[in-house]
C-alpha cells in the first residue's frame, strides 16, 4: 500500500472539475464540484446525525437507496438547510447534471456547505454547469475540492494504492471541514473513489465501521453540522472478482480506506478553524475500544485543554478533568499521562498525580504544530486515537462574524 | 420574600471571613476563607460528577455524612487535586479549625479551587488561622467572597428574606467560578446559609432538586470541574417549628433557595471567563421538561453560536444546528426562535425556516450586555431555562496560560 498522486481522480473511471459560478460573490472562489464515472458504481454513505439536516442529505438518500451512484454534485457558500423549497433545489441540481452528462437524476450525490438558512437560488449553478462538465479531466481532483472548501485554509486530498484479488487497486478522496466539526456517525463533506469491484453492501459495510475510527475521532468544536456526508463510489474497473463477502480481499480494502480516512482526518484537524496546533490524542490500556475511545474525544474536545495547548502550557490537570467527566469507567489512580512532539517526549502525571518535570521541556515540545497526548489507563490491552485541534483567538475571530 | 444584603450572613447565627495567608503570590488578593456558625447546622450538599474529584470533595463527603456542619473553610490558589497528599491536607485543614475556633474538624466543609495537581503546602493556612478567627465578623460575607475567587471578576453574592410557619427566615449565599464550568448534578462552588429551621433530609431534599433547573442548567465552556461542591447549613435560630415534611413551609423554602440559586447561576454565566455577554435561553413548548432542558442547554453551550453571540451575529442557523444535534426530541419544522434583549425582540427562524428580518435591529438587539434566546419547540407546555455567555479572544487568552 503506497500513497499516490490524483485524489479522486486517481482510480479508474473517474474525472471531476471544480468551478466559480456565482453562488459566492467572490470570484476568485471557486463553489460549483463535480465528480463522474463513466460507468454505474457501487456506492454507500454515512450521514449527519443531527436532526436538523440540510436538504441534500435527503436527496442523496434517497438516489443511494439501490446501492448505486455514478456522480457527485456539490456547492459551497450555501448549505441549502433550513430553507422552504431546500429539496427542490437539490432535485434541481441532479436534474442539471443528467441534462448536462446523460447521467440519471437518481444517480447523482448531491451536497451543499455553507451557510445555514439563507435563500438558495439555484440559477448560477445553471449557468455554470455547461463549463462544469467541459471542465471535467483526469486532473480535476484539486479544482472540486477547492470548490468545496469554506473556511478551510488548506485543501484535503489523498489516494492510495493497494492491492486485491491480485488486481492493483486505488481509493482517493478529498475533503473539506474546518469549524462545525464533531461528527458523529457520520462526518463533514468527504468524497471518496475507487476502482475496487465490490458490492454496495460490503462497501457500506467498510465505511461505516471505518467512521467509527476516523472521522468519528474527530472534534474541532463540539459542533455536529446539519451536513456532514461522506460517500464513496466504486467503480470496479480495477477488474479484481468483486468483494462480496469478508476475507483478504476486503481487509485490504478497509486498509485502504482507513488509511485515506485517517490521513484526511489529519488534515480536517489540522485545519480546524483557527488552529496553530493539530492535537492527536492516544488513549490506551483500556479495557475495550469504546472506553479509550471515549476518553481521547473527551481531552481532545475540552475547551480549557484546547486553549492550553494554544498556550503551549502543559496544564496536564485539565487532561485529568476531561477524562473524569468524559463518562468513562477509569481508574484515576492508575491513569498516566505524557506529551510528545518531534521536539521530544515528557512524562508529566503518573498514578493519577503530577511528576516533576521541566518546565522548560514542556513548553519546547508543545511549541511544535503536532501535538501527542499519551494517555495510559493501566487497566486493559486496548487504545484509541482522536484528533483536534487547539483554540485560539482566530477561532473566535472567524466565527463572530461569520456570516457577514 | 425580597432580596436583603448580607450574603452568607444575611441568615441568623453566622459569620465571615477572608484574608490572604500566602498561598497565592499577590497580596492584594485574598485566598482563604471561613464561615461559621454559632451552633451546629443541618447540612446538605452536591458535588461533581467528574470522577475525578478534589480531595476535599472526600473529607466533606465524610463529615457531612451525619447530616450536619458548622464550618466552612475554603482556599484558593490551589485546588487540592490530584496530590499524593490531598486528603491529608483537607483534613489538616479541618483541624486548624476545630484548633484556633472549637468547632469539630467532623462538623467542618472543605473546599479548594485553583490549579490541579499543584502540590500544595498547608503552612501558609496555618499561619493564617489566628487571624482569619478573629476577623470572623457579621459583615464578612464579601471578603469570604473576594478570598474563593480565581479567574473570576466580580463577586457573587445574594441574600433573600421569606417566611416560613409565621416567621421570618432568610437565606444567602457566595459562589465563585468563571471557567471549568459545566456543572453535572452538581454545581461550581455555592455556599449558602439559612436560619430556617429543616431537618437535614429535606435540606438535601430541596438542594436536589434546585440543582437541577439552577446549577445544572449553566454552561460556560462545557467542561465540569473536579471541584464542583454546593453545601447549604441550616442554623434553624429563625424559631419556626422544624421543616420536617413537604407542605407551604417547604414550599416557600424551595422558592426562596431557588430565588438564590438562579441569581448566582446569572452571576456565574456572565462572569464566565472572558465574557461580554450573559445567554439566557428558553426553550419552551417542550413535552416535558428534560427535552426543554437538553435544549436550552445544548444552545448556550455551542461555541459556534457563543462566538456568534460575541460578534452580535444573528446567525440563528447555529442555534438550530444546537438544537439537532443535542439528542432532543424535537419537530424540526415547528421549531421558532427570537432573540431579545433591553433594544427590543426580533423573531429570526418559525416553522424551522428563516423568516425576513432586519440584520440591523437585530445586530443593536444583540450588542446589549444581556441576551435572550427564546425557543418555541411547538409541541407542549413544559419550558426550561439555561444560562452561559459568548466565546470571546479574552477566554483563549485566559486560559492560554492559566498556570503561569
Amino acid at each position: 500500500m503506497k500513497i499516490i498522486e490524483g485524489g479522486v481522480c486517481a482510480a479508474k473511471g473517474f474525472k471531476a472539475s471544480g468551478i466559480h459560478c456565482g453562488i459566492r460573490k467572490n470570484k476568485s472562489k471557486k463553489d460549483l464540484a463535480l465528480i463522474v464515472c463513466d460507468k454505474l458504481c457501487a456506492a454507500a454513505a454515512v450521514y449527519t446525525t443531527n436532526l436538523v439536516k440540510g436538504a441534500p442529505i435527503y436527496v442523496t438518500k434517497e438516489n443511494l437507496s439501490d446501492g448505486h451512484a455514478q456522480a457527485v454534485i456539490c456547492n459551497s457558500g450555501n448549505a441549502n438547510t433550513c430553507n422552504a423549497n431546500g429539496e427542490e433545489i437539490a432535485r434541481k441540481m441532479c436534474a442539471l447534471v443528467e441534462k448536462h452528462t446523460g447521467i440519471k437524476a437518481s444517480d447523482v450525490i448531491v451536497a451543499s456547505t455553507g451557510v445555514i438558512g439563507q435563500p438558495m437560488d439555484v440559477t448560477p449553478i445553471e449557468n455554470g454547469m455547461e463549463s462544469l462538465v467541459s471542465e471535467l479531466n483526469l486532473n480535476g481532483s484539486r479544482a472540486a475540492n477547492q470548490a468545496i472548501m469554506t473556511t478551510d485554509t488548506m485543501e484535503k486530498e489523498v489516494a492510495v494504492e493497494f492491492t486485491a484479488g491480485g488486481k492493483k487497486c486505488s481509493i482517493g478522496g478529498i475533503a473539506k471541514g474546518s469549524g462545525m466539526i464533531h461528527p458523529n456517525m457520520a462526518t463533514m463533506l468527504v468524497f471518496l473513489t475507487t476502482d475496487i469491484a465490490i458490492t454496495p453492501e460490503m462497501l457500506q459495510k467498510a465505511v461505516s465501521q471505518d467512521v467509527k475510527t476516523s472521522f468519528n475521532m474527530v472534534s474541532v468544536d463540539g459542533d455536529t453540522s446539519t451536513n456532514d456526508m461522506l460517500c464513496v463510489l466504486a467503480s470496479g474497473e480495477a477488474g479484481n472478482e468483486t468483494v462480496a463477502s469478508d476475507g483478504e480481499d476486503f481487509a485490504s480494502f478497509k486498509a485502504a480506506l482507513n488509511k485515506v480516512t485517517t490521513y484526511l482526518c489529519r488534515l480536517i484537524a489540522k485545519d480546524g478553524e483557527g488552529a496553530t496546533k493539530l492535537l492527536e490524542c492516544v488513549a490506551s490500556g483500556a479495557d475495550n475500544y469504546e472506553t479509550a475511545a471515549i476518553v481521547a474525544k473527551s481531552v481532545i474536545t475540552s475547551s480549557l485543554f484546547k486553549a492550553a495547548m494554544f498556550g503551549a502550557d502543559a496544564n496536564w490537570g485539565r487532561v485529568l478533568c476531561a477524562i473524569g467527566y468524559s463518562g468513562a469507567d477509569v481508574d484515576v489512580k492508575k491513569i498516566g499521562v505524557s506529551f510528545a512532539s518531534q521536539a521530544g517526549s515528557i512524562e508529566v502525571c503518573k498514578n493519577g498525580e503530577g511528576v516533576d518535570f521541566s518546565e522548560e521541556k514542556a513548553k519546547e515540545i508543545l511549541s511544535e504544530s503536532e501535538i501527542r497526548i499519551l494517555v495510559s489507563l493501566g487497566r486493559g490491552k486496548y487504545s484509541a486515537t482522536a484528533w483536534g485541534c487547539d483554540l485560539t483567538y482566530d477561532y473566535v475571530k472567524i466565527n463572530g462574524d461569520y456570516r457577514t
